[in-house]
């Protein structure tokens, strides 16, 4: 009974169905016919024009997107605890060819207005310096926390300010949407910022993130960025045929409401014991030592967090039964 | 009736049914069971101890596979026509971290002793200018040629008395280890170079091609670039699941024979019109646009090669009926 | 008796008198009163407005004159033969994170725009290949040989017509400038060109370069590249001292023009010997073995320049007697 | 009265004698004759064998020094202030292509074995978290602290059972000398460290630093990274003339004697206000805003630190009778 990580877990039925489908001669890259419906899957989602790429990991994605927002003289802010600053191997390095990230920190590893001005304001305007052109959020947190709509656009309004340009990482952002239940757009502040890394592998995609970038020109960049990083699949269709599954009937959606819920349910069971507020589908949870072993005991696996916690992830296809049983122990510890 | 080119041609039965196999909980990025196989399989296949990687693009496991060949000051020789300089978007220059390609010429875009000798020899030992550290051959060449085991020994010859590490770009490998009918390892100089990029891609996978280090010592320096690089994927068992299948059986050999065979069949058509002797599964055809224009009105697609020319791709798939017809068709014309 | 190089030839006595003036505290960096008059300096010069800024290498001023030229993925055009391609150890590479340099032919190695067609012409407007975003020309070029203001303007035409901006490498153009006996401004074509790169060490100085910006924007982004490549030097005040003493009074065409009349002075003795015209201060002349030992015999030094010719360079110091004896030495060959 | 900073003082008149010497004709670039000694003469003031280069300032020297020792995908280990992170303009991530600096905390800006744990323990030991090669020690540290002998050596244990090589950033190495009144060598731990940026700018030069490296094989890469930066000047003889007439005689360790005496004065009068121990030529000082106004109405210059503090820095020619009416001033506050 796994909940390790929901970054391995089982491909949609959906997807296999729509990869097989594109198991036909087309043009190679992505000048097939799915490829070329990305722009018009999203931006029919988002409610504005916008162009898509996929990339095959959210460490791409992640990098690819920022790449045309910073120059390599420039900087990026983000929380201490972003993806991009801790578990990306120095991939904002290589991409941004040197560019900085200036960390910044916030609860639930969620930036505030004041966090980033705390980060910001220190920063002298001269060439000793290394200057931001970008701010990266990440939808939802690496604590499994949203942004509300309401915070987005009061760290929009920050970046405007500050002449930043916004990133989103949502490598969870079917999570954070669901939770929020505002629309996509909402979600992302889709009106406010210039690029969306928008998330599948973990709910039920194999290998395909998107790029969304609601300022198209950055679009034109990035596909040669994304070839010269060697981004750029022969049979992309494969991973267009993911995502557009994915899409359709609002599978992405579902699929995190499963996951959420599932984080739910196990939420009911952690009272008092949890590190944060379970706003997608991952939960921090105080366990002792002697709780942890109790539950893997009895074949429920999962990462520790710190000395005296535990990470619990759940996914789009978490078996209700295991849910329940995890559910059950914990509240029998 | 496709002949377009080999890189977006279907996926083998084998090589989905590995992957639908693969679709259980397993742990992420290269902890699955299935990548942990492939430094025993290419062991097994080279007859000496490797490790092996899995990347998605034939333009990452080239560029991958240089990095720790190269410094960032340091050059790369290859032939002018090379893949890695005409047609990877610059990619060399993003992994090597601006290192240089010098251009070596060669009839059929092989390289020889004598045309690396005047590419080196003119290059002055100082710090002006830039010094070579490896060299890079391609096996299938761009034009489908292949190098015989002794043309690979006094090519590594040259490199080892100049100092250059030696990588092999095999996005064709398959289709030249076929023509060659040697081993696999005498197919690549295993015993003499540092890397081989074996592709699968075009070859009946989907999206995984292996970087194979005969210097075990390299991989770890690469599993560090590959994560900064964005290509760890989560489900990297995916990828891994489409290269033992191809290896297993030597399907990956049945697979290029099959591709050969076919453009062996189009070069009995082509007495007189081909441009370079075929040795895989690329054949460049004299036609004059008049001609060009009667095969495209019987439904055959292929490119273009400069004004007089066509360039026609078999693949492992290539229907015998569209061959036999194209055959025919040439030879009617 | 030395015709080695200008390189490292002695300062200018103004230029000595300028750094010693400057020996009192003032603002590090480029805050100091020396630096703030460059940009006055340059735009009285060149008859519109201007930015200037001092580096200490005709490398670092090139290569960080074109870093706002090109992003990452971008390519400049430039001659084979061109400093930045052969002599410059690789720096564009490192400035420009990889972008890469598209080589073009033309004799003297001078460009024109047919050889700029040429190597422009083949590249396919796709992501797989590097697309050009700048022209760098070198004035005078690696032969010595100027380009006049028409040329200048036929090769402008290009850039604008396929959106290439233009870079001058000036490492000689006060050799260039005085040769033509146009103006400064017509010598770059600077109402067309984005910077120049102004030499100085060459022809007085000991240690400064000017980067001439005709886009006043692109300088301040240079600013930042100069302090992230190193290249801010603290007391900047003797660079600009140095630039200033030469500029003042037009030392500089002066000496350019005593460097010309001593290389025409040589060019007279070699009638038939000389491999390009000489157009500032180089020469490139066939000699045997035999005539080159037998100049070396009577104290002459200077570089071998391939198998059956030699090299002479003059600069601003060459002693008038030395040219004499050099010259009446050729002519009794 | 100047006590903004040390790095545009006057250049000493041995300094301006010896670069006059040079001016005669050499080989140009780092083949003259007095370059060629530089070796011998930090060989003979380490006690060891070590090549030295030279660099025209402070951030290149680092930068450069540090090349050799991390590749692009590694990391430096360096304190939250240390110039290389703060004040640089990002060149870290500009010479070592995009490489992490990880940041340790320390009182005075110096490191110590715990903080460096600290800093380093959390590091996972897998490629999503980039992995530390080099640790940089600031020597005197950017509040003016010297490190001891022993504290130097407990921190190399440290490097050496992480495997990190040592880099030790000396822009006032002379300062920290002096101060501590043991050997050079003793100064910056010769026997365990990798290189040494040696400053010189700051204390009697115009234009050069040293690099000096204990391990001469790294000076080899370093000389090709130093023309690939652009810090390859022609005329390098005017590099090393101001190196070898500060080294000669010891006069860096004199002038540095001079400026630290000076920091001493100002140190007895302020008693009580400091910040951090004087043990180079800066002082960190409580001064009210109404304090800091009555000093400069006197005529005294300082760059203000935070809201109630103020820096002073002497140089090797701070005045005496400045230095000492700037201490009235102070005991009279």
């Amino acid at each position: 009974m796994q909940f390790l990580s929901d970054n391995a877990a089982r491909v949609h039925p959906a997807v296999w169905a729509a990869m097989q489908a594109a198991d036909a001669p087309d043009t190679p890259y992505d000048g097939d016919a799915l490829s070329a419906r990305l722009d018009q899957a999203f931006s029919a989602l988002f409610g504005r024009p916008c162009a898509a790429l996929w990339a095959a990991t959210g460490t791409a994605a992640n990098c690819l997107a920022l790449a045309p927002l910073v120059p390599p003289h420039g900087a990026v802010v983000c929380h201490r605890e972003a993806h991009i600053e801790i578990d990306e191997g120095g991939a904002p390095g290589f991409f941004l060819h040197g560019a900085k990230l200036i960390l910044a920190e916030g609860e639930g590893a969620k930036l505030t207005p004041a966090t980033l001005a705390a980060a910001l304001d220190p920063i002298r305007r001269d060439v000793h310096q290394v200057q931001p052109q970008a701010l990266s959020l990440t939808q939802a947190s690496e604590y499994g926390r949203a942004y509300s709509p309401g915070e987005l656009a009061a760290l929009c309004d920050v970046a405007d300010a500050r002449g930043l340009r916004v990133h989103v990482d949502g490598a969870r952002f079917a999570n954070a949407a669901a939770h929020l239940g505002c629309s996509p757009a909402e979600a992302c502040a889709a009106d406010r910022i210039a690029a969306l890394s928008f998330g599948f592998v973990k709910n039920g995609g194999m290998s395909a993130e998107a790029m969304v970038f609601f300022d198209p020109v950055l679009a034109d960049v990035v596909r040669y960025r994304r070839k010269r990083a060697g981004h750029l699949q022969s049979k992309g269709r494969f991973l267009a045929a993911q995502i557009l599954a994915l899409l359709e009937g609002d599978l992405w959606l579902e699929n995190a409401r499963a996951a959420n819920a599932a984080a739910q349910e196990l939420a009911a069971a952690c009272a008092g014991r949890l590190l944060h507020p379970v706003e997608a589908n991952e939960l921090f949870v105080r366990f002792s030592a002697a709780e942890r072993a109790a539950l893997r005991a009895q074949g429920f696996t999962f990462y520790d967090w710190g000395e005296g916690a535990a990470r619990l992830v759940t996914a789009w296809n978490s078996a209700p039964a295991d849910v329940a049983a995890l559910a059950r122990a914990i509240a029998a510890l």
